[in-house]
């Protein structure tokens, strides 16, 4: 995060007595996420993550976030698990924005993963699918590929100044993407935004998930897709074949995909990597300057797009049949 | 802080082995401070925190900070106590700074200080004056009115900016206090810098001090004057008289001033004034913008300077002969 918001110790003395947590004993801002505000909450009784929520999460969606995270914590999934208000809700109000309070999970994320850590989080992926299943909300996906051509809209102009010929690379790219993209894979909640910095691990064992603030509904391949992108490219963009076959097995091992998804794991990745080139962007252009939230160079969401697009079978992505 | 600094999980792993304080659980960049990056460490013993030391703060005067915090903690007074690394040194060095690791203390800064707290802040700054008088170490006060010109320079020829006619009123104070400053007062370490942001209480009672890093040897009763700025003015920029009673009282219950300090404080506390107006105008025109590091205004202590400008007793201040 970073810390948009301070909260007074009153105001959060008065917030914590519609919990059963105990009283305030220490509160700190801690500088993850890039949307709201979050504090690292010790009382009386253990450690808790506060979390103002920023206008960029939309207060109509918390309550499939947070219900979901509490879903997944009782199917045994290691993530934050929110704390109930004393009058039953999961959701209250601090410093006028809605404010939750969910467990503190130990962990530290992984700066440069290995191929351990990418089987790691294929499983927990495969896992968190599974676990997803009989989740009652739902959530259309605010990122999709019928959102890109709206982004898109918004940064074809300064196109050009990231690298000349790009406004047409991306233009027919995107165009690609719209008429391929498929609609008929398997289905259910993913998380959407599982980059290293989501996924704790101790002494090399996954330890946990966070920040669901993306999740939503759509193919579950396309997660997948997404962690190629995350967590299988090396610092010089080069695709690691051996971190993604280690990925896609340990998914598989979990839940293994059918032949649709296997054929179309190439589209889906090239759609990720468009996905995050489009809103990293958009962000380095319409961003402020910060010293808490590093903006990220879209160029290597370029590169990893291009790479994708060469890619013809799921094998070339480490994926056997 | 802030985090300027990222650290890797393998890199502090490695930088753990140094010390006998357990394995890592996890650790979190935290937003508190405004020279270095800090950050929040759980490992397997407790809890700690982590600093990086940035350019802002003197590499040699490192030392001086450090064993001030371990003879204070020895000498009773609740504040981070150093953690020794296995081969006895205080100071190690991490991700190309240097870096060390203080006990976690808990309790909550107050963002509205009552009498009540400021009668707590008053005892605790005499408890640290009486507690350093035996420690070895010195360090010359490098913002003391010496250096007010060396500032002043950098940026009188924006004070216009601030608001008319500032120039001149400035020069002419800042010649008054240089031609006036008392030289003779009792001297020892001070805290230099004891903010609300500085000082935790549980429950309301105070549990700690923090942020040393700009303490050093000076006279004492002029960081009893640091404190009549940081804690006495209402959010108008009135004087709450009552709360400088309070906070005068409470430092006198354990270290009475003497006659020479009494007569004195009204000029200190106009000194403190500029000192804080001096540098905050300065990070006003030189630092970046950030959602992190917020830059305070320093119009607030032109306006304390000028209440002080007014003050000919310390019994105006709250001060009881």
């Amino acid at each position: 995060m970073a810390v948009y918001t301070d909260i007074s110790e009153e105001a959060l003395a008065e917030f914590l007595h519609q919990y059963d947590i105990g009283t305030l004993l220490s509160y700190r801002g801690i500088t993850e996420g890039v949307e709201n505000s979050n504090f690292m909450l010790h009382t009386t009784v253990g450690h808790f993550i506060l979390t103002l929520y920023e206008k960029r999460v939309k207060q109509e969606d918390l309550p499939f976030f947070l219900h979901l995270m509490q879903h997944l914590s009782a199917h045994g999934m290691a993530c934050p698990q929110p704390v109930m208000r004393r009058d039953g809700h999961l959701i209250g109000h601090l410093a006028q924005r809605p404010a939750a309070i969910v467990s503190f999970l130990e962990g530290v994320w992984i700066r440069r993963p290995t191929v351990h850590h990418c089987a790691g989080v294929g499983q927990a992926l495969a896992r968190l699918h599974l676990a997803s299943q009989d989740f009652i909300l739902s959530r259309s996906n605010g990122l999709g590929v019928s959102d890109w051509r709206h982004l898109w809209q918004k940064i074809r102009g300064q196109a050009e100044a990231i690298t000349a010929g790009l406004e047409d690379e991306i233009e027919s790219e995107l165009a690609l993407l719209e008429q391929t993209w498929p609609q008929h894979l398997p289905q259910g909640v993913i998380h959407a935004d599982l980059f290293p910095d989501n996924v704790f691990f101790i002494a090399g064992k996954l330890s946990g998930l966070i920040d669901f603030y993306f999740a939503c509904n759509d193919m579950l391949a396309y997660d997948l897709a997404i962690c190629l992108n995350a967590w299988c490219f090396e610092a010089d963009f080069s695709y690691n074949l051996t971190k993604g076959h280690a990925l896609l097995s340990a998914y598989q091992t979990v839940r293994p995909l059918d032949q649709q998804e296997h054929e179309w794991l190439p589209i889906l990745a090239r759609g990720a990597a468009l996905r995050f080139f489009m809103t990293r962007a958009y962000d380095w252009f319409h961003t402020e300057i910060s010293g808490q939230v590093v903006k990220k160079n879209p160029m290597e969401y370029l590169r990893k797009s291009r790479f994708f697009r060469q890619i013809k079978r799921a094998d070339e992505l480490g994926l056997l049949s």
